[in-house]
């Protein structure tokens, strides 16, 4: 059963009830889920987690799902973090961390919010729901959506990845690409959602969503067994993914299972759709709008991010950092991962690899540090991004002989 | 630690000491793994494997890494069982359940086999490992070795995926394209690992690759509550992963944890590649090698299956079958299994609902039978088998209709 209590609007205070479909708060603020503390700690333990599901279902009397016997669920969640022991010796730490959340059932993080949005919004009644993605949240939504037999609409850019495309497509999705700027996107979903009676479920547009990704933060603590890294390195687009963490740090300081300074955050972005690093190098408290967006494609495009006023605070609560990484960079990073660690990373996950490198160099982290690095997504959804193979043509007899540019 | 106690031979029955690396038997029967059940009784019990680990290496004790500490790892196995409510409504079945081998690392269920035999490589001192490999294999090693800081070699076939051609290159493996039939691709290896003193890890050629994806049986009784299931459907290319699960019936039996009885199998396989399907059909106790290869790119291509003679005694001791699915079916069972239950799967994978809906309809199988079909890959590897999506262009302002053929 689910302690859910209300949901608060993060700007004006106003509580409302959690008992009907809600987008945002009526002053334009969004909603965050709120819990009673008292039951939940009687009925939960540390302890007793440790025989829950290997999904983020482990945590369900943190979440709002009323049964989670109910829970629209392919596993997603309770991803692996891995120790980079290799990568540690390449770059001089003592204990980095890749937390991998391309394990996740469609491949990106994105399975997280999909999974607690769309079994919230069956309890709800709510038939159809509609988002625009630039691919990875539109393929999990698609496919969540399918198997609660909810109806999904999906509003994606011109130059969406085949691969996200026809994970939609084949879920059975209603597919809309955009033809006109990016940033008008969240303007065409919300008139659709009006005129039809869709509900929207885009980035901070509705409450639980956010409560599917705050698991990450839960999980980290669970792996690094109930303690707090030290940074955080997070490819930050919309910014719901690190305002979720940060949102599980403070339930479990509520819960007594962690202490001690809370992690900074590392922001890092594309340099070609930067405007969190932008705005938090100016020392501005909200992002403008990004111009011309030049990036690797999949996630990451977000000119306006949602939650970039809350991202910002936060990087100055924590004493964090914004960084952007250049294409090469990131390319140079996924090899990295790969040859070090055995992680096909995404490009949006190799970023924080190029990012702590530079960080360590400049010394916003000490190598002595505990350091996580979330990968946000699988490299399996971004082959057109990797490097052309150049195999050795051999016939049967023949010699294999190692080429030396493969030595 | 490990109960590992010898090698033994399948065919002749001799008895071979696992502290050094061992092929075959000199007899060229397939080496099986033998442990001390005594000491694993004491030791283990169905409650304390509750705690372990989200990954096959819950059940190290069953497994003959000698310290699992060191297993090369990235989180492996443990991988969801859906039950699959909505094509049991479509098909009539009771109790359906589709075991997700897409969830692991490098997106199929050959890194159960590289995960165990590159920790066992590492343990035996070998530097340098080769095989051959339609191409999940290739990945799977290349991945696991990349980790481990050991040399993989693999060979594949011209017409292999572009994505594990770049899954293989980006972990840094030696990658070599056979010109020629692909049934030559066995001794091309044998012959370089005789030359260059290198480790044939092909499928049977070593003992340790079994062990890792015997798991997938483990986990099947313990997902259904320490319950055999009554059928389970296998796509089977050479062989290993079926034998694998019935050697893990067997120990569990041996355990006293699972009783009544053994689940019957059901290979199947593509029409275009059917050596198994054929000598099943005419009561035979081999295969004959296939000659023309007409598949869709992927796995289940064994013309000549490593492990065919112990298959057709396993379809005769289970009472099983063997179905041949054709490419059109197969496609039509991926589409089902998106749009009904949210799952991309491979098209091997897909297989296996192509040929259930035939079991049904033949007798075969009863829609009050516990059946398990086992997808093997994820679809993500297999996007351009995907048809081509159609999605509706829009521009700021346009309104969004639903168009009648995306109902």
């Amino acid at each position: 059963m689910s302690f859910l209590t209300h949901l608060e609007c993060a700007s004006c205070g106003a509580i409302l009830s959690a008992d009907v479909p809600r987008n945002t708060c009526a002053c334009g603020g969004m909603l965050l889920a709120r819990y009673d503390w008292t039951p939940i700690r009687r009925s939960v333990t540390r302890e007793s987690l440790r025989v829950g599901p290997a999904s983020l279902w482990r945590y369900a009397p943190f979440l709002p799902a009323t049964h989670s016997e109910g829970a629209v669920t392919l596993g997603e969640g309770w991803t692996p973090l891995y120790r980079a022991h290799n990568l540690e010796r390449a770059l001089g730490c003592n204990a980095l961390f890749i937390k991998n959340e391309g394990a996740n059932p469609t491949g990106t993080f994105k399975d997280r919010g999909a999974s607690v949005g769309i079994t919230r919004a069956v309890e709800l009644g709510i038939r159809t729901v509609i988002l625009h993605s630039s691919g990875n949240a539109g393929a999990a939504w698609a496919t969540y959506a399918a198997r609660a037999s909810v109806r999904c609409v999906t509003v994606l850019p011109v130059d969406a990845q085949a691969c996200t495309l026809k994970q939609c497509a084949s879920m059975g999705a209603h597919l809309f690409v955009l033809e006109g700027p990016w940033r008008a996107a969240g303007a065409v979903v919300a008139e659709a959602a009006r005129r039809h009676g869709w509900f929207n479920v885009n980035t901070l547009k509705e409450p639980y969503r956010l409560e599917g990704k705050k698991t990450m933060g839960y999980e980290l603590c669970e792996q690094l067994g109930w303690a707090l890294p030290d940074v955080i390195f997070y490819p930050t687009g919309g910014g719901l993914g690190a305002i979720a963490i940060w949102k599980a740090f403070g339930e479990l300081r509520e819960m007594g299972w962690v202490e001690g300074r809370t992690p900074r955050l590392l922001v890092t972005q594309y340099a070609g759709c930067a405007p969190i690093v932008k705005a938090f190098a100016e020392g501005k408290d909200r992002c403008e709008p990004w111009e011309t967006i030049d990036i690797i494609p999949g996630g990451l495009r977000s000119p306006d991010p949602p939650g970039g006023a809350a991202i910002l605070r936060l990087l100055r609560e924590t004493g964090g950092a914004a960084l952007a990484v250049e294409k090469e960079e990131t390319i140079a990073a996924l090899a990295e991962m790969a040859r070090h660690e055995g992680l096909l990373a995404c490009p949006e996950g190799a970023t924080t690899l190029a990012a702590l490198r530079r960080a360590l160099r400049e010394g916003l982290v000490g190598g002595h540090e505990r350091i996580v690095l979330v990968n946000t997504g699988s490299g399996l959804k971004y082959t057109p991004v990797f490097p052309e193979p150049a195999p050795v043509r051999v016939r049967p007899g023949q010699e294999l002989r190692l080429v030396p540019e493969q030595l």
